[in-house]
């Protein structure tokens, strides 16, 4: 057993978050894909066979009020809330990221006011953002500028509208800064959204200490709500009287029974909200939340630098040097929840390393990711995976 | 045993949709509510308990490309297409119904051009349509005039872009012409967007005989998806080349793993998508569209008619003449798949009906609506519903 083996050993009998691994259905591949869709929570089949069979089949249209379908977006929003670092009634949960982006960012571009006419828009993001942020600037007549994220303090200025930014770069892994970036929006008198797809549940993220203004997040990644369940928006509490959704559906409506053809929006979070819930995959997410009972962020992001310092260790012991080249920032503060590694034949590396049992993904052109869910990933994981990439890359 | 009773039981003796109601999850209640939440069918647990336990829990991230989930919106919209009259390749399923409509109505703008300055839209409408109308016109810059389907004939001209009607009234049952509406609407140069909520999986709806050009429809009513299913949205194939969705989202993209920060649109109907379908709603609807393996749509029309005239007719039977006015059109031609009655005290009413096993729902103000879904209805369902409303209105 190699010396890299037995500190895996000795860092995951002392790690406090271990037992955690136990609430999900995993098996002998190491899963280093978390980023992309999370592991299945133990106990979610269960609830999901009785959602089925019991509140849709026995209950039928009784259980929108009965089995609390009508109110999930909110309940659940609130259940994501402290993840985010945002007090409860100012998370909705409901339709897609780009959806929520783009109700996000025709938002933020209405509270800034009409003598604001340009967006900015991180050019490194994944690219539905850019996509949803040049449909926003097109229908609301303003112009997009995209730039990097270290760019954007210098193009700040009294034309700028609102700042679209990702907390977690989704290819590189690099952490931004959101604190210090949201400041210099603010100080320009703009708005800020933020992209917090790979950062929700990966990372604390202190939505309301750093007054960020609008938030749109992922919940099938790091907080293991299942394929494309639906995404969450934060729109901070002293904006929501403001906030002017651009996709106005019934269930926003202050009275969504009235059936009023007069539109008037709903207070609080549920403004947020469009049309009818996907109650099968929210209510999944819902379950899947449980596995964060008792758990501190704060011990989750130790764990996820000391995964991913101790993989980069391992990377470079196990590996030659120069085959690959780590992408994804040393410094803690400037990283997120995975280790991205570029790699000349990435695509055929990554193939490979599935066929051995080690899933990450790859991402053009030559990233080979991957993600670290420190609620079910291991040391020994991580050593696994290092040892294995290091033997096909031989 | 009365008789209507006798009659009942012969008209389902009669039926060869009859066997079909074995397909389903039921019981005792007489559930006359299919137009707001589809019954489940017998088979959707089994299935989707394998979505959870197998092709997440197990395949995980795999599960994109091995169990068919990144292509599922494009395939469940080609089992959709034969029920609404369209060829394969022009619906894709997605999004709720609110947001399809904000698709389909901007892109019926753009496709108008710039010097069609105005949207008609149904005033009696479902109220989100009305709502997402507004949202669509003023990020448009276009007016909107809100009017009845009568109406429109006469409000058409050279600067209408695109009119937003109901197949069905969901609130009077009342169907509307769509083959005429269409070719008027047509005939004034602009677009015709029809909204399927309330005839998808009801009665034939012809959509590529009578040259629609976007709809978008409910699969958790007559299509019995679950709870939220996502809806769908068909665009005609002549116009997919041009259709320019305001909500571009990644998985529209022509090369959506491509990660390329510039937006090429997909050809076909996957145009119409925006951001990570979800995935378990999906699937679900995906399997309980085999209910409808072998069912012809125009047998399921004359069921459904066949059904209504038996419900007013018992209605009319049990009834003190005048506690209860039908507000469905009694002219087949006009006539949905529901009966709406009008009635005082229809709030209370319908509490005491469910109470008593009938379930149908109340909409404001004051209308008892009952829907009837010829898959799983029965005439001694329309009986007894009108037999036990007679009894609480003496």
């Amino acid at each position: 057993m190699s010396e890299l083996n037995l500190r895996a050993e000795r860092l995951d009998a002392a790690d406090a978050l271990a037992p955690l691994r136990s609430r999900f259905a995993l098996d002998d591949v190491v899963y280093l894909d978390g980023n992309s869709l999370g592991a299945l929570p133990a106990h979610v089949p269960d609830r999901v066979a009785d959602v089925v069979r019991r509140e849709w089949g026995e209950l039928r249209i009784r259980s929108w009020t009965e089995s609390g379908w009508w109110t999930a977006p909110e309940r659940i929003g609130d259940r994501i809330a402290p993840l985010v670092g945002a007090a409860p009634g100012q998370v909705v949960v409901g339709d897609s990221t780009s959806v929520n982006v783009f109700k996000a960012l025709v938002g933020a571009v209405r509270l800034a006011g009409d003598d604001r006419t340009e967006i900015l828009v991180d050019a490194t993001t994944f690219p539905t953002d850019g996509y949803i942020a040049e449909s926003a600037a097109r229908l609301t007549g303003r112009t997009l500028r995209a730039l990097t994220p270290d760019e954007v303090p210098g193009a700040l200025g009294p034309r700028t509208a609102a700042v679209l930014l990702n907390h977690v770069d989704y290819r590189t892994g690099r952490l931004h800064d959101l604190p210090s970036l949201t400041a210099a929006i603010h100080a320009a008198g703009a708005l800020a959204v933020w992209d917090l797809c790979h950062s929700a549940g990966a990372l604390p993220v202190g939505l309301d200490e750093h007054g960020v203004d609008l938030a749109v997040g992922c919940t099938y990644k790091y907080l293991n709500g299942g394929p494309g369940a639906p995404a969450f928006l934060y729109v901070r509490r002293e904006l929501q009287p403001r906030f002017d959704s651009p996709l106005p559906g019934w269930n926003s409506h202050a009275e969504p029974f009235g059936m009023s053809p007069r539109y008037a929006p709903a207070p609080g979070a549920a403004r947020g909200r469009v049309g009818t819930p996907d109650i099968l995959s929210m209510l999944a997410l819902e379950a899947a939340l449980d596995v964060w009972d008792g758990v501190d962020i704060d011990a989750v992001r130790a764990k996820s630098l000391a995964l991913t310092d101790f993989f980069l260790e391992c990377v470079a012991a196990y590996t030659e040097p120069g085959r690959v080249e780590p992408v994804t920032p040393a410094e803690h503060g400037r990283r997120g929840s995975q280790v991205s590694l570029r790699c000349d034949d990435a695509g055929e590396v990554m193939k490979r390393l599935i066929e051995a049992g080690v899933v990450g993904d790859f991402r053009q052109p030559d990233v080979l990711r991957f993600g670290f869910t420190p609620l079910y990933t291991t040391f020994a994981d991580a050593e696994r995976a290092a040892r294995i990439l290091g033997s096909l890359l031989r």
